[in-house]
């Protein structure tokens, strides 16, 4: 099956952080594709690849990258395929992955998540390709129930406990 | 025609920044509707609003909000739909709206753009529409070929200029 | 007999933090539950809560949150009685979170302790049900002189302490 | 009537910003005081004014201080009432006066507001004073409300205007 | 005569600030050509124009861009020739435009100069080509003797002036 | 009458918030002198300033400095006087300058106040010289006592204000 | 020998920090007394430390603190000898501290020196005891000669290392 | 061969982050020397080693330091040769050490890369003697070419991975 979702890392360092998007689109049945390619290092396959991305059927872009993150919105600036930005803690607590993939200019949004987001990342794109695919939209909201199961079932867990402690 | 964007706002102080929201979704021809609601001052109607939404036939929601900004993260909790926050400058240089909207905990993200980017909000959605119509990715790529052109002008322009200094 | 506090945390993973309100609750003698809620996962149960909370005696709500911290606020804007935020550390040092609870808009306020500073939101509640509550004040005043008694042991052990050094 | 809450400033500077504090509690028909008290250039007023504060029938301390804002914990440490802190913005955007007032040490909290949050200050105390005074949280419920009214009214307002936009 | 620096502006609204870098490159007699070019917005472009500026004779380039700035990284990205960054404070007191430029990954330098600082940005651009240029390393020396003058002639004015006070 | 304190500027742009360094030293009774020296752009006359001041009979040195502000920590290095240093707020709210100043490296103190805090600049001057001087520091406790005076006649014109507010 | 210097902390957490300002002193021959006292907890004995510190012929005193750091602030405004502030990084990498340390309002100063820089804060009370004592003057220029010692070996060392590396 | 490029660190704490600036310019076939120097600790040595810089054949200087950074900067001022500073982090994220050196004033540029990151500076320095050098422009060249053959094996190892999950 043809991916949907390409997930971009700047790095590979960044694949434990990323492999929880793949985890995710897998479990919302969605086929995606992973790849490492750097806005510095290697700008023309950035180049081939974004020009190409929605002629492939690709619906939606993750691009994670660190420090000066210029990955996602380099991508952004050749694709008018939505492009989520994941900002890698990799220095300054991220601060600067944060600022250097948020703050676009006005013309070209990259749709940012938290710092090390990729579980967010993963969601974000399927309620994006959900927009206009009815079955995958069942998926995000069958995920969403899971969710809030697993809160409710820790807060059973915690009634059980009992706080008793020894005056000071 | 019945809108397929929903404008959000915390705050009617917040409308001279969204207008460019609203600009820009009619520059794209995308219908779209505009409210104040508050996730602090009217929780009902921010609930009512967000789980009718979808059935209403609304595709994506941009929520604009400022400060300790809980609209975009609480509306995103209520419905399935993506979410766009537009963190709005009103203390701390926008800092504590960003981290409000952006750092979202697993499961339910936001789409975040930058400070007071609500043009970009307007284009992201219609990014987003225009994975599953057509009509309405086209409308995004001519607008993309507008923003290049008046950069290509501009640097015309510029060209035009004499920089002759007198010496120091 | 009925609890006066609800300590509510947005994720169990909170609770190694948020034990020591339970503690300084229970130093102080007063009554109080424990409650996992999350205000993006649970929005349902959290308006529930929070909604019912005077009716069922409570005095005083405890919410701890980490990252986007929106759980003090939403329910702030649930109830009348008093809220008091915990900013968790989960990411950026915590400043994430102390924005999301601090700064909120006119109209709702959180009274906000430090970062992970749940000894204190114990003490703070305690200080607030004193206001109405003779009792429970002499048992915070009794707390205060025992805090001065164990700085002013320390400063008597200090004193010991010979401090002979060599000479470089 | 006696006062029940006391509205102290680190300085006659902070009055534009605290008399939204005095109007609410006005508006909640809450008796207050308001003074000018220095913790580093008056301490020993400091010292006497917090010490009798209980025996004088106050119930919240409101105190507002800019920069290396002091007061409110210096208060905090030297009664048993709550102390509700507002960090005033005098310069690096309130960052210091938050920080000073906000990370108390363990055993005295300071119940911190937003920056510049005066009014939010007010509520909050009386929400506190509410915790033991049915006539003061009544009135707390109808400001709730009054709150809510407002933000509809301004939607309904914006549910008028049109949005109409010619084509760039 | 053939331009040994191009200055590049990702809008032209960064043009008020980087007139000082053409001011002081004609100072120092060092010519030079300017041009606006996104690299967001005109991607191929700025690919154009850093593959070419090497063969065309450039030494140096100095790009200034503002937010989430990339054009400094994308023009080093593709080229050998040293790229100067110039964070422009177009929002957050400029730190995400310093954190987007200064922090580039392993193998892609930006030579960044502080927040506005185009006038540095030029002399910078000087003592670089300088390295490989007796000539201009003279111009360099010069402006800088000047520096001196200017400061010692300020500290001359300084002595003149009477501080007297009438005593308060 | 040879000055006992030096007050040196890193620009004369600075010397609008440094006169009040002057005003409160002469209000002291504190001979001073005022210069403009660069670290950046006289080094050689900071050096021989630096190495001079103790035989000069000066004891105390007040350093302002904005931006990356290695005045201070400069002058520092050369002598075995107190060095106080004034970050002044040029950028980015004055933290580049706190930086610069405060962080120096083990051996080398400076004595770092507020930003722009010029007056108090001054008062830890004369506290300073007041070790070994009582003259000075009967005059230190004068001016603490000033202090204490304005503000509680402050508080009584407070006293006298109405806050009188028609219910909303 | 009577105590020319008085190290107070806030917490004896921190002695591990400030054992350095003891073992500075004793190199430098200046006699010391080291306590801990709380700001918030023990808000009586350090009124009576401060306004003793004179009389019992203390010259210099060294306040260390974390978090929200109130010590040497409130130790300022109690006594006219000049009172040097150490933050302590115990939260938010020690913004916190600096902040409430650093940014005293006009009046009352504090000699702040950097995050945990114990060492410093030694030294600078040695140089300003040293404006009125040419013994300790001269312990402070032969420290300061033992720094350059040291770097200028360390520096010799460097020297002697080889940097042979293979060609990647 | 004498020696083009001077690594010179305000501390031999900093030789395990630089070590890398001497491995890439091996790498990169250019001469290099390496000292210890402190900006604080030996002036007058700086003084020597930035003045005569020039004349004894070195083209670029490299200088490392961390905290409150002077070293780049104070060697700036007393050369024309373009001056790299590395920020290291040593206390608050290198916050303090990136503006101490970024923020240079107009006129005494220093060309700042990120926190730690030696290789670049490495590289950096290359390209700039470069300008004036053909060979080491080719080395410069052929290095880059390596960078991108990295990423590309890095993205083909990352095909042969399959992501296989099991269903949540």
């Amino acid at each position: 099956m043809k991916p949907l979702v390409s997930i971009i890392m700047g790095s590979t360092s960044d694949l434990p952080v990323m492999e929880k998007t793949a985890q995710v689109l897998n479990d919302l049945k969605i086929p995606f594709e992973m790849n490492a390619l750097s806005a510095h290092r290697t700008p023309e396959e950035v180049e081939t690849f974004a020009k190409g991305a929605s002629a492939r059927g690709l619906k939606v872009i993750i691009a994670a990258a660190g420090m000066a993150a210029h990955l996602p919105g380099v991508i952004a600036s050749m694709t008018s395929l939505p492009v989520i930005g994941v900002p890698i803690n990799a220095s300054l607590d991220g601060l600067d992955s944060i600022f250097s993939i948020l703050q676009m200019p006005p013309g070209i949004p990259v749709a940012t998540v938290g710092v090390n987001a990729a579980q967010n990342a993963g969601i974000l794109a399927a309620q994006i390709i959900g927009t206009g695919n009815e079955e995958i939209m069942k998926e995000v909201e069958k995920h969403k129930a899971g969710l809030k199961k697993k809160i409710v079932e820790a807060n059973e867990e915690l009634k059980k406990v009992k706080f008793t402690y020894k005056t000071n």
